[in-house]
């Protein structure tokens, strides 16, 4: 698949320009990606997908992103979809005591992405950001289902998925945050809110939520579980786009070589002093977020494991950022005219840093952490 | 004027979402300095001007840039065009070797911006930069006056301004390069090419010249006196625009400072350290700014005031570059939606260490300098 | 004065390698000191001083620093010292209520610094830092005067001053903290603890006190003044030192200027980067203390002179460390050996952001106070 | 091994105070070190050595650098050599033609590591740095071996070690420059030059040369092997410190650590985002340093593997320098006392960068690499 996302890249570098502009989804990227299998990365080869773990996700999401950042961006809320999914074993949904009919419904989320579906997430709300603590999309339980209502912002590709893992809290016992997975179809109304600085072509309108849904919607078959799996996978909460941000930053080093050897700029100094610094932070930056991955597939939620999510969130955000900065600034001002991939680059880069968990926040954990604190309680509060 | 900027400067950050989503000419704000008389700033008193000098224009652009960069930085434009010329006095022109009626199509100039036109620079030039020696438009001497031709780019106001003062080199004589002051209208074709990532209200366009002028459109009545002009008032050239870009870095602690209120985040730690760092860098280059201003009224030109110069320039770009960034960064993902001053001014702050000269051309010059070299000889070359 | 100041430099920085090394008291910069009448420096002129303001101080101790930063910062104290005595002007001391009894103690420690006394300061404690809320030293009426009794650190020049000023609590009625201005001798004991990476050459030794004083000592002839005192001229407690450090910063770009001349390496780009950037940021710090110091003159105490001191502290602290390391790095590994001034330098330089109040606790202010708060009661406390 | 050098750390960090103050040699641990077998590091299995490889070396001396980077620093000379030694095996000897006596005193001098024996350098000079090209230390041949005669500078160690590496240039063909390993004794002498800002530990002495060495100690058998020899392993040469000063910066961070724990800190968010970010940063150069000495071992002196080796010795040198001047500044003044570690690792982690190939020429040369330029003949040279 890395070779195949290798091979992605460039075709999904060359429209990146247009659907930046207009912000409109890169439908083309997401057809190559169907065709070549991709929806299926994260799914157990038993049920006809891919089977990667962790670690080989974030090198494909690398590659993807160093074709276009919003590509790989919304490709990464369908790992997520599909990774947790797969991350719930039988052994672990047997530990939690699920029901049968959960499984069942597990596997045939999974066969439908390895046939070619695939999941946005609609979590975030205005005011309470994604803290699922503070969510106010409901359900409630109705004849042979739920009735979700509510208004989700911030989710990538809405108008555009084939179905939505929707976070809702229910009605008559608030304690209690569900998860459910919805079809695109009635119910789901997209209000095109997304006009952003960067990363346009990701298309995180808001989605209004009306729906009655069956049973079987609701993943893991008993509700409360939002947090359990938030709890036991919070490398996809935190750290899955870091490999995103990275591929952002090594395509900005890509460009401004190219840049700076078309316009024979590579005499001077200072340019080969900003190109070969940046060069040293991506890859430092690559790094930290392979053994983070790493280590996810190794030890997922062990303090050391998190730790290096926290640095790769960090790292991956700030450098992004730092690099493309720098990059627009070797290449000079011709390389600020819009279409040019710098142009893009540096408003896609700034992104990562302010995603939570933001840059400062994770700074905040990782001093907390290492100071013998629990970030949990003694950390500051992310801005979710 | 001070205080007539001050009061302006909300109106124009009112009306920047809009010229800068568009990427349209702030016509609103050009009719307000008009009727403001701000065309006259640097045009003396005798002429009907206010007179000013450089340090008090430094003030008022820093004020107008509050409001919208690229308002200023088409302003400081015609700021140049009018401080030159009036930087060319009698005594200086005597000394020069002027004829007299150089000094009544200065004074004619003049009168007409006290009035109410504007001029705008149609220097830049594709290849060349905006390097006088490398320029490659012609004019030729025709019965009654000179007919130029070439193309100008990066020419702010390009479509919208009364006038443009135009760099080209003989034909005849290809060591003499000349300005010519243009009157808009035939012979002057503007191709919209400025489609840019910051800054985007500037109409910065391409300029086609094919157009035959009076022989009094030859600025200073004498050919070949562009050279000397730019480097009596290389203050013009490098530094007029750092002011605009510390009101651009103070609009964005402004901008970020009613966010974090508004949002009620005023308890995060980070956010006040970054608020706190940045409100310290922006008064600190706004203090360099001031001073190189200052020392340009006193002493045009001398070494230590190029000195200054280059350090306005170098940290007016910088700073509002970091600041920027910083004040994004402590907002939140919400300051990135369009429409966000901070998301604009982000975009906008950027292009500061791009114009020439670069912040790493500046760098480079003040260590030169610092050394005992000469920067014209020794330091690197400015990508103009 | 400052021609003086100039003057004197070079001969403090010949000097300054020897009483680094060996951690001495810089006594012939203090001769030097004392026969230019600088102890007078900030004494009314009708008592025999320069009469010097905040602003003159400044760049007097800018001067200073230049030569030996160790040197400056001990005169800084006896500054502080005689400006905040000079501070209290007959009108101010009719409006605190203080007794004519003081008015004549205050002329006479001022007339005698005019005649060649200087002041130390013995302020902080252990565990207190220099907070006077938590300050452990205590005095008592005995017959005459007042016994006080304590331990004191950080005492800058300690064994070598004339006098020190003593902060201490009243044993009977603890919320009352007072100033008393100490003869050296008896009762006052030098324990030699100061022994630092940098400012090697301030004697800054702890201070055991249990001394007797008669009732002229107190300063103000009232109790409980100390923090009245303190919030009257903040800057004398929070940014004095600012242009100590911003003295140092340049004497670090001086002498990486003078070794990369001496070993023929102006052609090295990075050099000359380095140069020219570490130029700027000090030229900035330069400025921002300057006016600082102005407003200090001219509104001590305002909101807006407040920020200033905290942004010339700020800026100051953070330029020197960072420009003294690139220096360093600028010149390469010649400059670490001892006796370089590069070497001592990045030592002293370090300091500056850690003395109270630092550089993290006034970006804390600054920002507190940019987003409406009080820094006294919202902003961080500091570690005094 | 690595177990053991964990061990020994906490014993070099019990040490380092002592050993800083005076800049004495850290005999007592070189004694550990020779009890533990570390002499043998680098020596193959067959020759009663470890047969660690790079990688293993990278892990070993980021430990030992924890307790003590000077330590670290000098027993990475003499890992140099008897990794530069093992790395000349059969093969390539044969390949390059040696004879077999030289085979036969490589595998004496390994033996004698093996044995507890320990090398350093001489390589560099006055005027010359560690270019080859330019050393004036001459040889010539006498009876029975050759006659060496000049002076060398940087050789840390000095008056220490069993044997010393002195590369020298033939007088009889200056094209030629060779290395012998020449045994402490008459015609070495140490002249005690080092005293330094950091690094204070190491005895980086000057070594004066006037020594008859038999034809055996000429490493290889045959004149003019140094420069291919530098040209297959630089590594050695570059970045073999790498490791050290990650080591050093990661003690700074634990220094931080233990110093906020102690003074009850942790609850200042400043303190706490500095480690944060201080330990992700450090990760991140740990990461790097890893990375390049694995593929030193994979595939020593390929293109990539060089470009992980500067990557590496630019990270490990600004990452060092900037996590201990901020952990330093998270600590306080209390800190800066000498013989608190923080005190130490801010002077010892400045070296880092000034290391050749200094972290400006790393940039530099990474720069024209990436613009696809050979740094060899394009890039900036090495103040060596």
């Amino acid at each position: 698949m890395l070779d195949e996302a290798r091979r992605l890249a460039p075709r999904f570098a060359a429209r990146a320009a247009d659907t930046d502009r207009d912000g409109t989804f890169p439908v083309d990227d997401f057809a190559d990606l169907r065709n070549a299998g991709f929806f299926g990365l994260m799914v157990p080869a038993r049920l006809g997908g891919a089977g990667a773990g962790f670690a080989e996700y974030a090198e494909v999401a690398y590659e993807l992103a160093r074709g276009n950042g919003a590509t790989a961006l919304v490709f990464n809320m369908h790992a997520s979809v599909t990774g947790a999914l797969s991350g719930v074993t039988d052994e672990l949904a047997e530990a939690l005591g699920l029901p049968a009919d959960a499984l069942a419904a597990r596997d045939q989320h999974l066969k439908a992405a390895a046939g070619g579906s695939w999941y946005a997430v609609a979590m975030s709300e205005r005011g309470a950001g994604s803290r699922l603590s503070r969510l106010t999309t409901t359900y409630e339980p109705v004849d042979g289902g739920y009735r979700i209502r509510g208004a989700k912002t911030f989710c990538s590709g809405a108008g555009h998925a084939d179905a939505y893992l929707i976070a809702a809290r229910s009605a008559g016992d608030p304690s209690q945050v569900s998860q459910f997975l919805v079809p695109a179809g009635d119910g789901l109304r997209v209000e095109p809110t997304w006009d952003a600085l960067g990363m346009r072509a990701t298309s995180s309108h808001d989605l209004h939520v009306d729906v009655t849904v069956p049973a079987a919607a609701l993943l893991g078959g008993v509700e409360g579980l939002a947090l359990a799996v938030a709890q036991l996978a919070p490398h996809w909460m935190v750290a899955s786009y870091a490999a995103v941000y990275v591929g952002v930053a090594r395509a900005a080093v890509d460009a401004a070589v190219e840049h700076v050897l078309a316009r024979s700029l590579t005499g001077l100094p200072a340019v080969r002093a900003r190109i070969g610094r940046a060069d040293a932070a991506v890859a430092a930056a690559h790094l930290v977020v392979r053994e983070a991955a790493r280590r996810v597939d190794e030890a997922p939620g062990d303090a050391e494991t998190n730790r290096w999510v926290w640095r790769a969130k960090l790292l991956a955000g700030s450098t992004a950022s730092e690099v493309a900065s720098s990059m627009l600034e070797a290449a000079g001002t011709s390389a600020m005219r819009r279409g040019h991939p710098l142009e893009r680059l540096y408003r896609d880069a700034r992104a990562g840093s302010l995603q939570p968990a933001t840059s400062d926040v994770c700074a905040d954990w990782l001093g907390v952490d290492a100071l013998g604190g629990d970030p949990d309680t003694d950390g500051v509060a992310p801005r979710w």
